[in-house]
């Protein structure tokens, strides 16, 4: 199934959301507008905000709420997409040339902060103090997971415990909170809010672990980096912590992290996890986490709209090639 | 008067605000930790928050929606130094290494980033909406200000007005919301609320032209940048912008800006205006913003507070060396 079709029980709602971020471009200083505008021109295909709108599905369906917030989620999510451009020095998203590369870094940093500042007011507008927190609570997560990630550089002493820690901030508290606001904004029942925000959750550690593996399944032309890109900056992610749980001792990552990136062992340490049962290990992990997704929306009456969640969840996977 | 006595009103309750920063540090993650102490290490005196306890005087003043407004006015503002220090490239902020500086850029966005999330969850504590939506609009007024003030860096076509607005987003926005939040959440009347809010618009203002001014009038070993440093760094402010007004053709600061700041010409022109009656033009425009502050507090009653306020924008001078 495409995604377009899956997104289908809102495919009238989605481009209003696409409108009101239009609207944030519009601001009193025009050059100021020209880079919002450039921001926002490189956003993917909704996902975030559509699962904001289909969580607000199961009850009352008030799009006066709904929209601002799925507009918060998505400006979140961009604003995080600038500051990461920056931090890894990007020159293109999506074939666009990045906020970074036309105004470099002081800008990018200074644009990033205006972008939360509206989400957050975009947040704010349906006038709910718990959305409001969970908001700013995600927002802290976000920066928490990046940071962590930023600062475990290079330190191969890490388990799972500490890598699904950091993708649930910088990936999945966003997922989580995209379903966990709509639920709240459509008067949802407690038990159909925590259902919505455990299957966030759970897609957005699947989402990641896969993005994750990519660095190791896709190619380099398609990718734009080199295979292993993650672990050659010194970045673990599921494949290669798995590689350290099972070889605890004088094992190359340990020994390629301890020369800070040096040498020949963490190229060696590529090819020997691409053609080890270990990627398949992670695949194995992310099709429980989207398993563990789906059940969490046992609670929710059936419609078109849990069918959809359903397919989203399952998407993860088409990423996979 | 000294700064301590001015803000003797409140000289019990600012510790307490300091408590309260301390407890942000409290993080699951030991690093980050560190980070979090070291950028609040670097605080200065706490003038943002007492303005809020102060503003919260003349009402219900309630603790315990005070307290986690004032711990927000202050980590905001610390927030939007952390990105500052960092856009700035400095290594140290009242002689205590910058997060910049001991992390490098990348860690110190994303901490610049934790702080202005925490900063929102802390306005959203006393669960006010318009508190919460004030505060919003503020995070963005600071980034619009900073990043107006990035992008027309070596514009000389600005004039005054430009310069207002942008000191109006990167500092007095801060004061003024400091202040309204203060208002608001000891529930005072409408026309007390505005009048706070007022007072700390214009405070803000004439603390920006003072701080701008000793740009010119300070001494290079105390401020450890040479005189009129943001002249050389393409930046207008108040004296360089009556410059350019009193000499619309052919004057320095066009030709040093048309060679972004290649040659002798700014030099030149920061003599020129250092030895002028510009300096003096503008401390009277500061002088008279101060007077504004004031008579903005006519509507409040009379006590210690009012007192301790009307001190607080003289004291905008006392920095005047």
């Amino acid at each position: 199934m495409k995604l377009e079709e899956i997104l289908s029980p809102v495919q009238n709602e989605l481009p209003l959301v696409t409108e009101s971020l239009g609207q944030v471009a519009d601001v009193d200083f025009p050059q100021f507008a020209d880079v919002i505008r450039q921001a926002l021109g490189a956003r993917g295909k909704g996902v975030r905000p559509a699962l904001t709108l289909m969580a607000g599905k199961f009850n009352d369906y008030n799009l006066e709420h709904l929209i601002p917030m799925a507009t918060a989620v998505e400006l979140l999510h961009t604003a995080s997409l600038v500051h990461d451009d920056t931090i890894d020095k990007s020159p293109l998203r999506r074939g666009i040339p990045t906020l970074y590369s036309t105004l470099g870094d002081n800008a990018a940093i200074m644009a990033g902060d205006y972008l939360f500042a509206k989400s957050a007011e975009l947040a704010a507008m349906p006038g709910n103090l718990r959305v409001v927190r969970l908001f700013a609570k995600t927002l802290m997560d976000l920066a928490k997971g990046e940071l962590e990630e930023t600062l475990s550089v290079f330190n191969w002493q890490q388990n799972r415990e500490d890598y699904f820690r950091r993708i649930d901030g910088k990936t999945a508290a966003l997922f989580a909170m995209a379903a966990e606001s709509g639920a709240i904004l459509s008067n949802s029942p407690e038990e159909e809010i925590q259902a919505l925000k455990n299957y966030g959750h759970y897609v957005g550690l699947a989402f990641q672990v896969v993005d994750d593996l990519l660095d190791f399944t896709g190619d380099e032309e398609t990718m734009g980096k080199p295979v292993g890109n993650d672990l050659l900056l010194g970045v673990l992610t599921l494949p290669s912590l798995l590689y350290v749980e099972q070889n605890p001792d004088g094992n190359l990552i340990k020994k390629g992290f301890e020369s800070n990136g040096e040498g020949p062992d963490l190229k060696q340490a590529i090819a020997e996890i691409k053609g080890s049962s270990l990627i398949d290990e992670s695949f194995a992990i992310a099709r429980n986490l989207v398993e563990k997704a789906q059940s969490s929306l046992q609670p929710l009456p059936d419609n078109d709209s849990k069918k959809a969640l359903l397919g989203l969840a399952d998407f993860v996977f088409i990423r996979k090639k």
